[in-house]
């Protein structure tokens, strides 16, 4: 069976037409989002590209993973930071209308979950906590085979649990949330804010300081990277094993920017997190990369359909 | 329709037989464990009180709510801190051979949750978080009205979240978990530490200082004891916060012993936690004390019935 999955982001839309037995993506496109367009030009840009891309093929239907708070039985983005316009804009409806398809929409960190369980490294699990280090940080919970967004589709912000109360402001006006140690906006600040105390650090060398410069930093020893690094590991530790003696998940799997650095980064996470589980939860999870990469998004909408029609 | 619900303790063991329609208790009855004794006796004794308890009576099933990490599908202890020798003690199997009847074990945590749902706090709810503040902190998770007990079943312990890495030393040998703030054993650590800085608190007027004595001191304003009231609020305030951005939930249930303090306790949780919520979550749920008190256990353990037979 083939499925469109379309990964909607604030700047660029990625379209995919998937096979859903192998997750391999037959086809693909990118074009830009044009926000400033107005919601019903965005959907008719994405149709047209759907229209474009299925030309002589035949497919089932359409996921969208898109970011901010989604009602998903009726296919309705209720609002979302990347789109500050779309105040309860029904989505799903108007593709639908367009392509004459069945489309579902999911929120995005969901949908990442989603496609890791039906393509990547959740595969063949039904308990998955997958959290995505990006600019903030996502999280989607599959916990008996079931994603999990509570009483208003709204749960799964595993960015905004606190895992320290005398840590760093967060966006979202708390203090030491996940996401304002373990984002790459979280590593960027934590860089910037040293420079006095370490100004020969080889993070500095660089005109654009980004996590990627960070950890490629501590890959050759520079010492402040290394201290960076080991804030995020204990900030992901402490949080990881928080979810860990709440859900007892299979699987923990990291994806996003930050989920690049690789092993500088899994290595110690893994034995620190290994260290905080009480002993009955030692040995019950493994803390994975994500291998889906660049095609996450995509597959993730596409596996919004798998999941919603059970298949 | 009329269920047993048996609460197992490790100093007493409660049976009440329950109308499952009405959440009445019939009949109830409350005898030693005598945990010395063996696994064996122990059953043995809690099916002669059961059968002297149903004389002339009819009953569907009965739901056990036992401490510790429990195999549901089989009914099987795998390992209970109240009951060190039980290591894969099968108490589901081996009462029901005695009493002819289907048999349910749950852990107790878990079971107050289900009790909740079905007689308490969380009628007609598909999505609760329960807390119990008791000599640890359990906890319970349903959510789109699934128990969630995660991959080997030992899920939802809530009490071993870490909400202050720098927080004090918890049981479970970690820093800062939820349990090492907001149980009747912290509570009671908390005042007693801070004797010699405050010697005459109205708390040390009493010979056994508890939870009860430290509320009850909050109440006259004794100022140790409302820094240590504060102290509990901010924790529970965290860690509820981040359960609430995890799980969406309709309701945030709390008993145990120590949620008696009632209003000292719950109306400054309640403003912390709207504070720290995200603007999105805001009015999504309620924090509530447990209005099922003294029969939480025998009417948890019933529920186990209800829920796993799905009536």
């Amino acid at each position: 069976m083939k499925i469109i999955g379309v990964d909607l982001g604030g700047t660029f839309v990625k379209i995919g037409l998937v096979d859903s037995l192998t997750g391999k993506i037959l086809k693909k496109s990118e074009i830009e989002t044009k926000v400033d367009l107005g919601g019903d030009t965005v959907v008719k840009r994405i149709s047209d590209e759907i229209k474009r891309l299925t030309e002589n093929e035949n497919y089932e239907a359409v996921g969208i993973g898109s970011p901010g708070s989604i009602d998903k039985e009726n296919g309705i983005v209720k609002f979302s930071p990347n789109f500050p316009d779309w105040n309860n804009f029904p989505l799903g409806p108007k593709l639908s209308e367009l392509i004459n398809k069945k489309v579902y929409v999911e929120n995005d960190a969901n949908s990442f979950a989603l496609g890791e369980k039906w393509f990547g490294a959740g595969k063949g699990k039904e308990h998955i906590i997958a959290l995505t280090l990006g600019t903030g940080v996502g999280g989607g919970i599959i916990s008996h085979n079931f994603l999990i967004t509570g009483s208003t589709g709204i749960g799964g912000e595993l960015g905004h649990v606190i895992i320290n109360p005398n840590g760093p402001l967060c966006g979202c006006g708390n203090y030491g949330c996940l996401e304002a140690y373990a984002s790459a906006t979280a590593i960027v600040r934590m860089a910037k804010e040293r420079r006095k105390k370490f100004p020969n650090s080889l993070i500095f060398q660089n005109e654009n300081i980004s996590a990627k410069v960070v950890f490629d930093a501590a890959k050759q020893n520079d010492r402040l990277a290394l201290i960076i690094r080991d804030e995020v590991v204990e900030a992901l530790a402490v949080a990881i094993t928080g979810f860990i003696h709440t859900f007892n998940p299979e699987v923990i799997i990291i994806g996003g920017g930050v989920s690049k650095a690789g092993n500088i980064l899994f290595e110690p996470l893994r034995k620190r997190v290994d260290e905080l589980v009480m002993p009955s939860f030692k040995n019950t999870y493994e803390i994975l990369q994500s291998p889906l990469v660049e095609n996450a998004g995509i597959l993730g909408a596409a596996s919004i359909v798998l999941q919603r029609e059970n298949l």
